[in-house]
Order: C-alpha cells, then structure tokens, then sequence
C-alpha cells in the first residue's frame, strides 16, 4: 500500500484511540461523491431516531439505545431519569453483592448463572469473554443460553455443590422467551432439588408487567431490573441486560459507557469521511454491492475479543436480514457475518480466503497493546506479539495481492473503553447501512415463522402423546397413527416426534423395529 | 414435505444410529444419473487413496487418516505396527497419568495445556467441549491456541497456583509453527518464574527429527508421541495430535476410532444414494452449483457440538478452498463454512436466513436423545428437549416455505462413537467433493503467502528496532526512519510497525506526536 493511500484513506481519532484504515478497498472514483446524498439522508434519519422518532415502524416504537450512554438526550425526562436509575440500581446491587450484604444460602456469592438468549445471552458472553479473567472476575460466570437439556446439565455439573452461593439473573423483555422459560424452570428445579429457594437467588430483567416481571413479584425474588420496549435485544448490552451481569462479575461498566458515548459523539458527524461509522456503511455498500453480495469476516487478533464476531452475527444479520424495504418491495438484504481471531484462523480458513471463491471482505481488528506486563523474547528483538502483528500485516498483504478486500480497525487495547466504542460504532454502522438499502434495522419478523411452526409442532407432539397413552398397549405405524390423529398431511413430522419421544426414556414410548426404517411400531406400553 | 418425498430422501443407517435426511433441496430431475459417472470417479480416487496413492501430488505423499481407525488397512506393515504401538503408548501414558505414576513437581496432574493451532487445536477443543463435563473428565483442559501475549496470560491466570500440577502438551508436526513455539516459549518461562522444571510436566507431539522432537530430546521431556507425514493437520484428530489430549481427559477414545472404522465402512460403499459422505457432497456440489456460490451454514440443535462448526470450517475451507484445480487452471473454489448451534442461533441470524440473502443452505444436525437423565415438564406432556426438537422442526419449515435448502443429520447421542462418525463422514464427504471439482483436498499452499509476508514485516521490525536502538536519543518521522533503513516503498508498513513498539513499553520506542496523526516522531531515549 502507498504511504499516500494509505493515508488519504484512514480515519484516526487519537482522542478514541481508534483508527479505521479503509485503503484497501477498491473504491470507484467518485463512490463517495455519487453516496453523498444517501448518507446524509442516512445520518439525518439517525437524527431523528436519536430524537426519539418512531424508527421502528412497524412495531411502533422508538428506538432509544444511544440514550442509554447519554441519558440526557432522551426525548422525555422520565427516560433520562429511568435510565439514570437503573444504573444507580446496578452498581448499587453489585456492591452489596460484592460487599456480601447479599449473599446466598451458603454464603457470599461466588458464581453468576445468566439465564437468557440472543441479545440477552450474547452481548454478556462477548463482554465477559474481552473483559473478564482470573484476578478480575469477582465471580465465575456461566450461561443458560439455549433449551438444550444436556446443555443445561453441563453447566449444573460446573456449579455442583456451589448453589447456594450462585446468583441467577433471568433476562427475557417479554418473559415469554421459551427457551429463557425453560432455563428458568429447570433452574429452579435444580435449586429445589438442592433444598434451595430459587426465588432467595434469582433477579429478574424483564419488562414491566412482563410474565416473568409478575412471577418473580410473586415469588419475591431478589430484584427486579427493567427492559424497556425502546431499546431492542440485539442493542441492549449498555442496558441492564448487559450491564447487570457486567457490574456483578466486577467489570468496568462505567468505562463502558463512556467509551459508547464518545464513539456516539465520533459517529454524529456530517462528513462521511471523518465518521467512522458512515465509513463502515459506506465500505459495507461497496464490498457488497449493497444487497450483501459478499460475507463479512470479522477478524480480532486478541482472544479477549474472540466472540465480537459472533456478537455482530445477531447484529448485523438480524438487522439487516430483511425481505422487504420501507417500501414493501421484496429486496432479501443482509450480510453474512461470520469470524474468530487471528491469527488462529490463518490455520483454518485463510487458504480459502487467499485462493477460493472471492465471495467476502474481511474486517481486521488490531489491538496494539500486547498484554499488561513484560514480555519475553521468542527470538533477540522479537515478542510473541511482535508475531501477532506480523501475521495480521502479511495476511492482510496477502489478501490484497489476490485482491481481496479488506478494512482494518486499530484499538490501543481490549479494555472496556473499547468495547463500549465497537459496540457503539457498529450499532450505529448498522443503522446508517439500513437506511442506505432503505430497510428497517429494528424489527425481525422472520424470526417469527419458525417460533409459529414450532409451536404448531409442539401441539402434535402433545396430541401424539395423548393418543399414545390413552392407548397403552397398542402400537401403531406412522401412517397408521397419524391417519388416526387426523394429521395424514404432516406423516413426516409424526415420524420426527415420534422417533424423538421413543429416544427418551421418560416419554414411555417404545419403539418396534420394522421391516424398513420407516415402518416401525410405537406405543406406550 | 410430503411423506413419500421424505422416505425417498432419506438414507437411515440403524446400525450407526443415523439418517441422512436431503429431501429438502430441490434436486434437478436428473441430478443423481447426470452425476453417476462422477462420483464414481470420486469413491474410485478414494479407493486408490485409502490403498497409498500419492494423493497430494504436489507435497508428493500420501493421506492416510483413514488407516488410523483400521491399521490393517495401511499400505506397509510398518505403518500398521506404528499406528497400533501409537494407540498403545497414548492409552498407557493415560493411564500413568490418571494413576498417579506420572505426576508433576506438585502431585498428579490436574490440568492439561495443549500448546497447538489449527489442526492442532480445533479438533482437541471441539473433542473436549462434545464429550468433556464435570463428572466425566479427569483433568481441566486449556489451550493456548494463538500468539496473543495476552491471552496466554489469560490461560496461565487460570492456572495460577497449578503449575506443578499441569502436564503441558506441545503439538507441532515440524516443531516450526511460530504461534506454537512461541506458545511453548512463554509457557517454559512461566513453568521457570515458577521454580518449576518445564521439561518435567511436558509431552511433543510431533514428527520424527522435527525441531521439536529435537528440543524435546535433548531437554529429557516425559515423552514423545508421532506426527506422520501422511496425516494432515487438519485430518489428525484421529491421531496421537486429537486421541492424546481426549484420552488424558479421560474420554473414550476407542469409542471415537470404532465410530469413525463404522463410518468409513459405511462410506465406502458404491451406490451413492447407499453412502452418506458421497450423499454430502453431492449435495453440496448440486447446493453450491460445484463452485462455492453458497455458503454452508451448520446448525447443530445441541450445546456440545457447539464448535462442529469451527472445526468444519477448517476441515473444509482449507480443504476446498483452492485457487488452481489439478489442471493447473484457474478455479478460486471453496465453500464458506459458518454455525454455532440451536435453538441459541434462532436468536442471532436465523432472521436473515430465513428472509435476508438467500446466498447459503443449511445443515441441522438432530440430536435424539435429550440428556442422560430425566427431565421436568415445562408444561404438561412437554420438555426442555421436545421444545429444542420443535424449534429445529420449525426452523427448518420456515427456511423451506421460503426456499432455502437444508440437509438433517439424525444421531442418537453426542457421545464418542457419534463424534467419531461425524468426523469420518465429513473427512470424506471433503475428500470426495474435491474429486468432483477435480482439486488437491490435502495441500493449502495459500497458507504460505501470509506466513512469508509475515516473516518478511518481522524482519523489517527488526530492522527498525536496530536502527533506533543504534541512534538513542534521535527522533525520527515514519519517512524519515523509512528512508534511513531504505524502506521508503514500505513506509506504511513502517508506521505500523512503529505504532506497535510504541505501544509496547518494553520495546523502549516513544512516540512523540506530531500536527497530524502521521507526523508523529519515534526514538529511543
């Protein structure tokens, strides 16, 4: 790359630490002067959002994650004082819980258990991965973060014995969540079947009058933190969802902030070219054509930031994954993202990303701090750090030489000041990129489909069920049960339950071999 | 999906408690006759292959993965014999460890650091995470995996205390991987800082008169295990390189081999629509039209599998992943690998999956079997475990009413015989695949590129450090320096790598800033 490319096309704000080299892109001539308007409509639509504007339309709702930073530039009071609150609330329960004033059964707390999914589980996670280790972390974190009963167990196993000192925080906006439910009651079994009181050990963060808002009322649980309908899952880890279990394992919630706000700041200016994250959109559009003709690989050369890319899987494909435009014109848009660390994945799929299918852009993230302490040398003048900017260099090199396109972020170090700004800089690259293919960012009404299909099917598991036991002792084909419960059109699906119940040992269904794979007996015997 | 369809679409092989379910893709009318000639030539390749073929030409050896899960197959004798003496020494060192014959300056070991990247990493980690829990494993595995100075820190704060306790096991074919050696550099300087004798509590895993096996020799480490040239990093978990960490752990390696001898019976049979790895890759080349246009995105509905997707991104990015077929001619193949696990991912991109880009197809991997124990009812009739089973069910509905293909892999239980299948199955779904578009699956010559790119920047920073080192006292710009070391046509590689000591304070380097970001001037005081 030319020293003078190089910096021409290199935003560097030494007040954030932070730079974003975007020379190795090919940008066509005039792109940002052909994109000039569309950005600036783009920014001005942020604007308005950040004014409290209905930006979510469909679900009629603002779209107010910017005030969680900057609680002063809530469009109404009783926000600011909200979000003021709340905060207050969770550095106030981390020190009591830290101070042991609240304590468990068996003593002060040693052990976190958050329970939730999605935007309440990977938001955590990713922070608790860049930020938290031995000498840091008050408490061992753990995650429900699915509805997988082996899954639940291994995380039962590490906490064995260890209950009545682990607090869990239950986080679900509406509390309807299935699979943060089911977490919840297979936690509180777990607490009971140890002689605890699940209710003396949990937090809520949840909705106000949310399902799981009332229960936790009912059962007087430890507290309450709210989920408030302005701020939606995949941005709320500067609300509670994020902060609270932040707070509690000791992390720097404050920093956090703080560096969210001013990469807020940062990311408010007009021209695209001094706005890191105008910039982002704008490479975004570019790399991929503007209807995600490419896949975004995220590429941390620091552990500690090990999941931002599966962070920014739910962010950006949630958001930008839509079918229709503001118009209602079918446009199937999104980005895929996926991503590890570097220089780890040089060993894994760098071969493809050097000579395969040219079908992405990579984002290299340099953190330039090598660790806390000293050093030793691998080789005379030589660290392994040293190595680890050497391999981002010659991959990135590499990479372009074959004309793969690339971005690189560049951080002083993986300290909570950062993560508050790469979180604030990409939910804001986001948006600007929603407006830019004219989608809304801030609903997911795919996900719906396959929630809806699934409870369809938990129906016929149930209606198989009640036909298998109010029949015990006869067996049945899948044909012959399904014609009998009147789902002839879902034989397929009857078969999956089926197969599915006789696995488990505790359904009491028996299976009976048959000629074929498919002609098997079932029943209850 | 119609009753009939799926049953057609279906190969279910009972004696290995799987199905391999592809009725969702929507396969041409002639697709299966149009390819017969095809695959025929792939399982015949592997024929010759599996009977010690050169089968990587260019690196002029043999691949020979699938010998070590049925020695009798090897070509020569000696292979045979060395495999079984192998396996062997593995399972004998395990059980001197776990009794206590082999202990470390502290007592017996606790814990296992596995020093190794790629090949030398994923598939131990996706190993321990799929079958390791509380209960079951007899020792706590870490992995250092990079050469991030902080995240061996990270590690080695996990081990703080435990030292003396944990066996080290450095895995590196040629003993010349830097992030590995680097990796057993800073863990030989901890093992000293604390009193302790590195060579005392380590194991190579490497080749015959490595640089390694050298180290390992003449520093008197506990013991040696082989690295053969005819096993690939990123075939080898099936080696001494994936067995050795598992059985120290405690886990069934000889249910993983006798799982992954079963797959391979069952793959080597001739009628494709018989054998599930031919069934793989034809659905991947009909899905990816034979040239990566899609993206494979894995979907395991269980937590232990949760890394089978990083673990597939290298067995088959760098696999496939190629710039030249074996003509020599052009063809920039691959296929992009990305996953993590349900139900979890429905909260993450299953939004854009289902309505965003429609530029990938899925593999749902179903895990019968809930969990060892009993499980609770959520509500009457339904578990934790039927709710996982239904949101995979509607998952994979939603993305089909919308046209997105999907393959579903049935096993009974993510236990060591499953694991061993799954990595047999796609060891030679990838080998075939790479048959039908007619590229080397066993070589990844683009690996080379960022490494020489690498080791020349690491050079280059030591030419800085010299020249600064040489003249304390003086400052100079990024061109200035650049000119002075003769290296004007790499100055922005010369900022960077000033940007980098700067920040590193044992590098001794200040930076002195200037009117604009790239004036600043560096020296040594």
């Amino acid at each position: 790359m030319s020293w003078n490319r190089f910096q021409t096309h290199n935003l560097v704000l030494p007040e954030l630490d932070f730079a974003l080299d975007y020379s190795r892109l090919h940008w066509p001539e005039n792109f940002f002067a052909d994109k000039q308007a569309a950005i600036c409509q783009a920014l001005s639509d942020m604007r308005a959002l950040e004014a409290g504007a209905i930006s979510n339309p469909d679900e009629k709702r603002m779209v107010g994650h910017y005030w969680l930073r900057a609680p002063e530039l809530a469009p109404k009071p009783e926000l600011s004082a909200e979000i003021t609150a709340c905060l207050e609330q969770i550095k106030n329960l981390a020190h009591r819980v830290h101070s042991g004033a609240l304590a468990g059964a068996a003593g002060s707390f040693t052990d976190l258990l958050v329970i939730g999914i999605g935007g309440s589980a990977l938001g955590p996670q990713f922070v608790s991965q860049a930020l938290g280790g031995a000498g840091v972390s008050k408490m061992a974190v753990h995650f429900f973060d699915n509805t997988d009963p082996d899954g639940l167990d291994l995380v039962l196993g590490r906490l064995k014995g260890r209950l009545g000192r682990t607090l869990a925080v239950v986080i679900s906006k509406s509390g309807g969540t299935p699979e943060t439910r089911n977490g919840m009651l297979e936690a509180a079994a777990a607490w009971k079947a140890a002689g605890l009181s699940f209710a003396k050990h949990a937090i809520a963060v949840t909705g106000a009058a949310s399902n799981l808002d009332k229960h936790a009322i009912a059962e007087g649980w430890l507290e309450r933190f709210p989920m408030w309908d302005w701020v939606g899952g995949r941005t709320s880890e500067l609300a509670a969802v994020g902060l609270l279990p932040a707070a509690l394992e000791g992390l720097n919630i404050s920093d956090m902030l703080a560096g969210a706000a001013a990469m807020d700041v940062a990311t408010r200016v007009d021209d695209p070219r001094r706005n890191p994250a105008a910039l982002l959109a704008l490479a975004w559009y570019h790399a991929t054509s503007g209807k995600g003709a490419k896949d975004m690989v995220i590429l941390p050369y620091k552990d500690r930031l090990g999941l931002f890319s599966k962070y920014l899987q739910q962010l950006i494909m949630e958001s930008l994954g839509k079918e229709f435009d503001l118009k209602g014109q079918v446009v199937n848009q999104g980005i895929a993202v996926y991503g590890n660390k570097g220089s780890t994945d040089q060993h894994a799929y760098v071969q493809q990303l050097r000579e395969g299918v040219a079908n992405f852009f990579a984002t290299f993230i340099e953190v330039l701090e090598d660790r806390s302490g000293a050093s030793i040398e691998v080789e005379p003048g030589t660290t392994s750090g040293d190595y680890l900017t050497g391999f981002l260099l010659g991959t990135r090199d590499a990479l372009w030489e074959k004309g793969r396109e690339s971005l690189t972020l560049t951080v002083r170090r993986a300290d909570a000041l950062t993560v508050g700004r790469l979180i604030a800089l990409y939910e804001r690259a986001v948006g600007l990129y929603a407006s830019l293919v004219n989608i809304n960012a801030y609903h997911q009404p795919g996900v719906e489909a396959g929630k809806k299909a699934a409870a369809g099917f938990l129906a016929l598991n149930t209606k198989i069920q009640n036909h298998l036991n109010a029949n015990v002792g006869q067996r049945f084909t899948v044909e012959e049960l399904a014609s009998r419960i009147g789902e002839t059109s879902r034989s397929e699906i009857v078969y999956k339950l089926l197969e599915h119940l006789a696995a488990n040992h505790g359904k009491r269904v028996h299976r009976n071999a048959g000629c074929g794979p498919f002609d098997a007996t079932y029943g209850v015997r």
